[in-house]
């Protein structure tokens, strides 16, 4: 029987979250190229938040969206060129048109786990264009695993043709991946994917529980390169994988080279795990959230960790950093 | 079911390995207050290849074992002092006495996963001592489960009153950690414990499948510092361990702090899993080895992923570093 495991990288695309959107053009087009030559089957390009978010309240890109794409695409040649969408920042006119146009192969179309509703006309659009569609849940964590699978039935609905469920807090352990993923495979005809966030330790096996609930698409970055703690380490995952029996067209060698390449020249530094990253995981915050409760913690001078319980009770999702600033300005007044 | 773990903490010991041994009297002083103040049970301390260690071969420590055991000690009130002995390393004559006259606690005799005889004076020394002896057996995934559980059988007949196996190259998957843990726990009548690394990215994952295979007993370091790609990372340990409702008497937020105190006052840098972590791993090569085989392979511009899979295939183990020239000379040979 042989296993085949479908590898989508958003290193410059998650990585991007934890330059605050600042990869610059000749970054993303170093790390294409070798990703493209260690055979990723899916490079994903472009701000954080996906395409068309770059704005003031979740951080202007160094590089537009445009530039981003046309750099990328100039750089793969077997690697299909990926992005990730969520309607609201990206519209299909100004944005999603243009992305085609330039060459984007495969579209992401995401939402907060409980509103796939808003993904019909995009996932529709770019189905009617001929492109690979899939459906992505963030932050699933907050929702039950048959309120997944209604949200994932839509989107299959929509055209979605294959779902991937994101950790978007990295508040997951194995044993809550296997229960999701076990549900979405039984509910769903098309394939199931997981993308990981190492918050608590987690994101290889969580990948792995993942794989072995019968998920077929993971998502990894060189280094974790990726909001907050990072995403699971696509070279520890491509060993691991190996090691195990899996196959997925990836060279290691290859991959270890150009995750060398990415700690050179693309990460001011590797993610680890500082302690406000194991205290957003366990509030269940997402991870893109860190940079921003770090600095205007320090800023107001409030503990981090009080910050990310708030935010966590409050249940906030990505979109929400204004949320940051009235949750510390909370706690500041109550301090007095 | 209350369900106790029991944590060491080596930031002190195997953190020593992440830099050259050169931690100092000042930062073992910091550290070993701020784990007292969390509730950590044992706090290891020594050369990274334990008590008696320090030599030109696997690298001089910049501290001498009493006063590095002193510091810990005046720093220590609720923690359990423990140190890591390898016979062979470490005499009873010139080494062990002194080092329970300044308060030693906890003795963990270790030896290599074959050769538990060698630990049998040892083990019996610290318990006519009275004080609490472990048998530890390291690179333990080069040995089967029954012979495992053969040498840990010889290590509980000289008194240990547990024993730890080390995944020293971090080459095990969750899967092999329960095989091995399992029949260990059946085997013996004392507690069973597991000791970490990440090469893998495994190092909570396969630590929490220990605990759920039976052990008692973990080991995690601050940040996860330790050789190579580190140790399991002890406040996400913590933090995870929580949540699944095990109880290991340490404050959560206290061992943030104190992982934080660390990571600034003691580690140069966090460890991270590097590319030759992941082929060290996959090779089987003791953690300690990174930083030469990092340096000399880089002095003689060898690929230092050969150098690994070459010592892979030697099965060397600890405190053969000097195997590490050899196989590089060879390299270059070759390579003319």
């Amino acid at each position: 029987m042989v296993k085949h495991i479908l590898i989508s990288d958003p290193t410059l695309r998650d990585g991007n979250h934890a330059v605050a959107h600042q990869l610059s053009a000749e970054q993303i087009a170093i790390y294409a190229k070798a990703a493209d030559e260690a055979g990723v089957p899916i490079v994903e390009v472009g701000h954080g938040n996906g395409l068309g978010a770059s704005s003031m309240q979740v951080g202007l890109s160094l590089v537009d969206d445009v530039t981003m794409l046309e750099t990328a695409r100039n750089n793969l040649t077997k690697s299909k060129l990926g992005i990730h969408v969520i309607p609201g920042f990206a519209t299909i006119k100004r944005d999603l048109i243009r992305a085609l146009e330039i060459g984007v192969d495969v579209v992401r179309v995401a939402s907060h786990c409980t509103e796939a509703d808003i993904t019909q006309r995009h996932l529709g659009f770019v189905r009617e264009k001929g492109k690979e569609a899939y459906g992505v849940l963030m932050m699933s964590h907050m929702a039950s695993a048959s309120t997944l699978v209604e949200e994932a039935q839509k989107m299959e609905l929509y055209g979605a043709e294959g779902i991937i469920i994101m950790d978007s807090a990295g508040a997951y352990l194995p044993a809550d991946v296997a229960e999701k993923i076990s549900a979405l495979v039984n509910g769903l005809k098309v394939p199931v994917g997981f993308h990981a966030h190492n918050n608590l330790g987690m994101a290889i096996a969580n990948s792995i529980a993942a794989i072995e609930s019968g998920a077929k698409i993971l998502d990894g970055t060189a280094r974790g390169f990726g909001a907050g703690a990072g995403n699971a380490q696509l070279e520890v995952l491509i060993a691991v994988l190996e090691r195990m029996g899996y196959i997925t067209g990836i060279d290691l060698y290859k991959m270890l080279d150009a995750s060398d390449i990415a700690e050179r020249e693309v990460m001011p530094s590797i993610p680890t795990i500082k302690s406000e990253s194991i205290v957003s995981g366990l509030s269940g915050v997402f991870s893109g959230f860190a940079k921003h409760v770090n600095r205007i913690s320090k800023e107001y001078e409030v503990d981090q960790r009080d910050v990310y319980k708030e935010l966590g009770k409050r249940r906030v999702v990505g979109g929400q950093e204004d949320l940051i600033i009235e949750v510390v300005m909370d706690l500041v007044r109550r301090r007095k």
